[in-house]
């Protein structure tokens, strides 16, 4: 079963890279910019017998491992 | 305009980061889990007049700085 993991930062958390990437992309000639927050996605394979396990042991994954939940939101889709 | 840009490593290309974290998850006692990738997303605030416009930018932003288009596909998914 495939898994996608979106890890971003919470409203109101300072994010210095998507700062850096906006001012970037502005140097590049792009238009229309008014802000980036940069995340992170992880694609997982998880062997299960039905999704609400696996969302369980990704659920698990993120709280452990993948997230840092003062700072960090994730949302898991199952495909 | 909300759009969220997803870069992925291409099938293939080594991935030692997601390696990584399916070892760390398995340390953890976290079952099931076959396979890691590990990949950026963007959340990126555009001002354009139409979706259309907005995504040539943004095609145009991954190519030039966000995705290295060797070894990463990317996404783009206007909201």
């Amino acid at each position: 079963m495939k898994a996608r993991i979106i890890v971003t930062l919470k409203t109101g958390v300072l994010d210095p890279q998507g700062k850096a990437i906006e001012a970037a992309l502005k140097s590049f000639g792009i238009d229309g910019v008014e802000g980036v927050r940069q995340g992170k996605v992880f694609d997982v394979e998880v062997a299960s017998p039905d999704a609400a396990t696996a969302e369980a042991a990704l659920k698990s994954a993120c709280e452990k491992l993948l997230a840092n939940t003062v700072v960090e939101n994730y949302a898991i889709e199952i495909a």
